[in-house]
């Protein structure tokens, strides 16, 4: 057995998320099935973050052990190889490396990157349509930035995870929450970019936090209130969940 | 009746291009239906650069002619309102205002800018296809800079014109050729961008361009056989025609 690292883009929309689910088609599947197709082999694979339904990633990181193949193939024939059976959908393999057999794309990662994107204008996305989340009504960007930074640090973010989050500790540590504007066309249209980092994160922990921030950004919360809501360590304390398709898993750094 | 400048985006991947076709939907009609179904006032609509099928614009330019509304309209009130009625079609007006009565979009066009984006990588598109020329070769981009220069200045352009191209004039002066390459992810993908600006262009003259440009990418041309082809003044002596998916009008000047 060798183990490889493969890292992997995919657009969400279509998928069911990454993990296997009964009746709808997860990331996971379809690449086990495209390994499948071209080596025979039935490999199991291993993602650092399972993303959910709708969400991207341009660089999600899984590992997988393959058994010898027939003809010998490099890992860039590896690579190439799954992304000829996974046609034409909207995943593809960017890179293949042998990795130690101890490697785990989850426990290993000590850093990820989010990034979630939303469009605020009022007429709707063309060309991006479901790589974003569509806000009609002007934003307070300069609020968002005040209250991102009581994100930042150490804290129990109970009231930004799912309710049905299976972690046991709710404490995290947030490295970096910034919020970033910029035209998106030059009719006053806003693309306003919001990147975390951090070594781990809670389910829809980011969506979560970047529902806050919207109501912040829509003046029906002062900025202030994200830390109230903190110290509430209440789902219900916190705002709504953004929508999945504004969010990027961009980097995970082992 | 008040003349409008309309700016409009789309991602022309669902469309028969800008113009109406008997069987299948042109951008122009998708917009003529909208207006009609808001204001039931039967509109024309008149494009700064009308955009095969599959191409899109960041910014085209229209004007129409309006009939007083019933109840008084705002400039934004009316690109709410075509909005409304243009969804879910993957094409928005960003931007309305009244314009001089004499106003048009297309003999008016100082400038314009278009802009072809490649995907240079052995894995598919996956949150952009559609969006871009997927070429799986790696191209040598410092041969496409070099050849890139022979299209710039004042030329025929015979040889990259569609032979259908109805043009009195073939000659044409092209302002910019840029061919600007960064990464597209951190394992060797890039993007390659061809970004142009002349008055006006001739049917099919960009993609002929990029046609050309990446058969020097591809080592299948030398630089100079640009200035060669140039001087047959036969579309024979050209290379392929890009695909559409690749190009966007950007921006029009006035």
């Amino acid at each position: 057995m060798t183990r490889y690292k493969l890292v992997i883009e995919y657009k969400g929309t279509e998928f069911a998320g990454w993990q296997k689910q009964p009746d709808a088609l997860g990331i996971q599947t379809a690449i086990e099935e495209a390994i499948y197709r071209f080596s025979g082999q039935r490999a199991k694979i291993y993602a650092a973050g399972r993303t959910d339904a709708g969400v991207h990633a341009c660089e999600q990181v899984a590992h997988v052990d393959f058994l010898p193949f027939k003809n010998p193939m490099t890992p860039f024939d590896i690579a190439k190889a799954i992304n000829a059976y996974l046609r034409p959908r909207s995943v593809a393999v960017i890179s293949a490396e042998p990795a130690a057999e101890d490697f785990h794309a989850r426990f290993h990662a000590l850093n990820k990157l989010y990034r979630y994107r939303i469009l605020n204008r009022s007429a709707c996305p063309t060309m991006e349509t479901g790589l974003l989340w569509h806000i009609k009504k002007r934003l307070n960007v300069e609020a968002m930035q005040e209250a991102s930074t009581f994100f930042v640090g150490h804290h129990d973010f109970t009231t930004f995870r799912a309710s049905q989050c299976q972690a046991k500790n709710p404490v995290k540590t947030l490295h970096r929450l910034d919020v970033i504007a910029k035209p998106y066309d030059p009719y006053g249209g806003q693309d306003i970019t919001i990147e975390t980092e951090g070594r781990s994160f809670l389910h829809h922990q980011v969506r979560n936090m970047v529902g806050a921030l919207v109501l912040v950004g829509e003046e029906k919360w002062k900025p202030e209130q994200i830390k109230a809501a903190l110290s509430a360590k209440d789902r219900k304390a916190g705002g709504p969940t953004a929508p999945p398709e504004g969010l990027y898993l961009v980097r995970i750094d082992y």
